[in-house]
């Protein structure tokens, strides 16, 4: 298991994936959780096809998430969504993508042992999906 | 740990349940992440001890959830929470009910190598809890 | 790993706080599902660096969390964020603090076996962070 935080005003995915990196984690799952300055996070829109961006510029709680390490192009790529809330507490949600800018971010790998998934197109959705129904490790 | 991807179209609940049969997986913990076509949750009425149904009826992203397997009438039963987003990323959730229908999900589940909980009729709640306080493994 | 259920109608933070001490968790992840009777969260402030509690006096389901374990004046500290559903599913959430008064909820502990972070003052933020950047084990 790896834990950690993250620097101060970093970007939190482009930090996950370089930690992903330098630690050699091809597999395993993501938790964070904490405060960002600001989120930025995407919808996907089944219909046709592409990731609706949804800016959210303004202090939020990252009060859960679900995420997780495979290889894309041969190298780890974090796939993480979030939940995050509110001065008020209401929550929104969604697809990280870059831009998300760390107040005080915590996070846990768990890596995975087994043979790591490769993302590869997938037809029936247009998205990235891993090559295997399952892995065991 | 177990890693993997659930059919398009399929039903989420169904196919972790039949995952966590077909891998013996009496206990454990699992996560779910990625997007479905429709979400069908509830929420649990402490008051009439009744869950009320709560049907979304559009594409929505799993952006985080809770979840752990136990034995239920002595199988492996899958008891999951979720927290979804829509399209401008306003988050809905509840307790998970068959109906949800998978457009891309990741799993994980890491197996608990100790007792499996068993699910009992609890008299506080109205609901099947486990039977002891605490289990290691 | 260590999974459980808390007691009907105690405090959820102040329980999960006490396992944590008496199984000698000085570091690891925990989650939590299930259904609280009233929500007591809070939203940290970064301006005024002070934190703003919210309370959702109603009954909630915990759709999804994310947490941890370090120590805190040498204390294992649980740190936890939670999203908790209402009766029509919308989603509010944030940092727990005590108050959290359990219906039902089943908590899943996985220690972490390197050395456990410790939280000190962090200038930047105002809140105790750990003192390094990384910890594996």
């Amino acid at each position: 298991m790896i834990i950690g935080k993250l620097p101060f005003k970093s970007d939190m995915l482009r930090e996950l994936n370089k930690i992903a990196a330098k630690k050699g984690v091809k597999a395993g799952t993501v938790q964070v959780m904490g405060s960002l300055k600001r989120a930025r996070l995407s919808f996907y829109d089944q219909k046709i096809r592409a990731y609706r961006e949804l800016d959210f510029d303004a202090p939020h709680e990252i009060v859960a998430c679900a995420g997780n390490i495979s290889l894309r192009d041969d190298k780890p790529f974090v796939h993480l969504h979030l939940a995050v809330s509110g001065s008020a507490g209401i929550v929104v949600g969604g697809h990280c993508l870059q831009g998300c800018s760390v107040f005080a971010v915590e996070f846990t790998i768990i890596p995975f042992h087994g043979e790591a998934p490769r993302r590869v197109v997938d037809n029936d959705t247009g998205l990235l999906l891993w090559e295997k129904p399952l892995y065991e490790g």
